[in-house]
């Protein structure tokens, strides 16, 4: 599992001291090849961190040797000095694991406005290179840091990793597809995708599929359009969100692009679902459907004006099948329906049949955490499905009490 | 006070059964001229309810006679029968009161999807009608339902009123402001501005100033543009939304109409305030001012944008000055500034400066209700406020729970 599971990837998480539990707060990735390809997506926010302003540079030229990530500090509004941290940051993964730093990417996750220890990083850098460096027949007799880690390439490594990047999140998430002569692994972090606590979604893939930085390109924009893109936990977006896509080509395998891109997507969908599934505080994980929309944007506007409905939202919450709530968010859009002619269905029971009430409120049962809402505008042929959450008290706990 | 305060106006608040709850929860407003001049604005949602449809319909000639309005259900999404419903009521109350059904607005807030009871409300109307038919001089032994209402044209009918259109909301909303030679009064409901609950914003504002309806129109939407748009508590627009506007011309004062707007918007801005401080659950009431903005409409979208931020809201709820979750919002708009050159203020203390940490988080004093964001963006000269609420349990708790 994670992203040691496809060949060519080594991964380390340690204990730097950078989070006051003590609990794992840095991860990193090393694509050991023989391709260093990679293609990354960044936040759309204006508002960038530090790390995404380096990373944007690292990947100008579509190489990534390797991935270093830290919980405990998003580094964000931290000004030169919080650059300067960043860059130094790569400036020791690189000297640890003889590389360039421009080919070392940096993604950083927690509070804003805070800078990070540069100390803590450094010592934490030098624990993951000691872990990265250590022979994956290490025994268990092995002395120094190595003997707390696991071997480098083993899935207890990957889902060290994966632990080092946990926020709020309550679980790692990870994931490993299998493609035609290679395969797909994952981590990601995020307790929802759009940024509960500003808290961050940070996503690693890695394949041993042998693809340039182009096509690795077209396959993660196509695949993070219907996946993560379409996640929609609380409306706000994270000046870190960053995932970012490495071929190590040691599979040896090149690939179908489509089948590639159809492989890819199942990762990211696996890897937003469990987002989805930890989301802060949430109680319901809820699948808002469009369908006859007359472009797949309308239908995600649509679905997307539903997600962001505190009302609506709460309702979930209380189990009430509020189809009002749900029309009265349709309305505010600008996609093209009749606002009387719309079917709203809850769990498969339409309540709403052409804007009047059709099947009783009362068949509807909520109380699964998952929830299906279908609504059917009539007007064409494409679909489009977000994901999002309720808004509950323990969101409402969370999100007060996160800098405290 | 309310309604009734300015010359030529009647009012009564009567129950009729529609809320369950035995309190009033149908209101009648009537013109008594000379003039029967008005402007409405209604909500922008594309979903709109059948009273709504209905007094789209009465403004074509922009005169009003009455305005009728219940509570206890918005007659939004039920259909041909909804509408019906709402004909009837704008017919029983022109037979009522000797005047033409076509100048008779209606307006209706409660719950979407529910059929209203066109029995309890002929009752209310019949109520509310003879409540206005009787003397101002009628004594305490007066007999009938008049022996129970104040005498039409006082301030107790208008409080009536005020209080017969309630729903979630914990106290009438009133106003009475003085201009030169007329006054302007007016009620409000709503508990908060776009729809908590989707029980809707009604305001009905009334003027002896001698106007036309073409005059009214133009300083009730320049009022209302500085005024409840820009009043964002939940971000959640309702299908019912009616601003009305009725001159009476009984104080035989022609304004000027820039001075009229300004006492409009005056009455307008104690409306909006007070909707914000009875919003369902809020424990702060914010006020997020965009300094130095390039225009109004991006100081505006800026503002907004952090109004809707279900993080920044959670947080003031936790008295916490988080200003990286402000920037983070204001990053996801597209007006223009520079990311890295902004300051943010919290109660008048400033905590970033050009994007960096600058005065201490622990001088921010968040314990009082009214809360005070400023946010320099230093592009321009235009300023904008938008008001809203933060985002609590009892928040949830009331909208997961309203319609059980």
């Amino acid at each position: 599992m994670s992203v040691t599971a496809p060949a060519g990837f080594a991964a380390a998480g340690v204990t730097c001291g950078l989070k006051s539990s003590g609990n794992k707060d840095l991860a990193l990735v090393q694509n050991l090849g023989p391709l260093t390809a990679a293609a990354t997506v960044f936040t759309s926010n204006r508002c960038k961190a530090n790390p995404v302003l380096w990373s944007q540079q690292v990947m100008a030229d579509g190489r990534v040797d390797a991935v270093v990530l830290n919980s405990g500090g998003a580094n964000c509004y931290t000004g030169a000095q919080g650059f300067q941290v960043t860059h130094s940051t790569a400036e020791l993964v690189a000297n640890g694991l003889g590389i360039s730093a421009t080919d070392v990417l940096v993604c950083s996750t927690g509070l804003i406005g805070e800078q990070l220890d540069l100390d803590k990083i450094a010592a934490g850098v030098k624990l993951a290179v000691d872990a990265l460096g250590q022979s994956d027949s290490s025994g268990p007799a092995a002395k120094g840091p190595s003997a707390t880690s696991p071997p480098p390439t083993s899935p207890d490594a990957g889902l060290a990793a994966a632990q080092a990047i946990m926020t709020t999140d309550s679980v790692p998430k990870t994931v490993h597809v299998q493609g035609a002569g290679y395969s797909i692994g994952g981590m990601a972090k995020g307790a929802g995708m759009l940024a509960p606590g500003l808290a961050t979604m940070l996503v690693v893939l890695t394949t041993d599929a042998h693809l340039n930085s182009a096509d690795l390109d077209t396959a993660l924009r196509a695949a993070t359009r219907v996946t993560f893109d379409r996640l929609d936990s609380d409306g706000c977006m994270s000046t870190n969100d960053t995932v970012t896509l490495l071929a190590s080509g040691a599979s040896e395998a090149t690939p179908d692009l489509a089948e590639f891109t159809a492989t890819l997507t199942e990762a990211c969908l696996s890897l937003a679902l469990q987002l989805q599934a930890d989301a802060e505080g949430a109680s319901h994980d809820i699948a808002i459907t469009v369908t006859n929309a007359v472009t797949e944007d309308q239908a995600v506007d649509i679905a997307r004006a539903v997600s962001r409905s505190n009302l609506f939202k709460a309702a979930i919450f209380g189990n009430d099948p509020n189809w009002g709530r749900v029309l009265a968010a349709v309305g505010t859009t600008h996609a093209e329906f009749d606002p009387y002619d719309i079917d709203v269905s809850f769990n498969g029971v339409r309540v709403c049949r052409a804007g009047e009430p059709d099947q009783s409120r009362d068949l509807v049962d909520l109380t699964p955490r998952a929830v299906d809402i279908l609504i059917d505008v009539k007007v064409g042929t494409a679909t489009a499905t977000i994901w999002t959450n309720d808004l509950t008290h323990d969101y409402v706990h969370e999100n007060s009490a996160y800098a405290s």
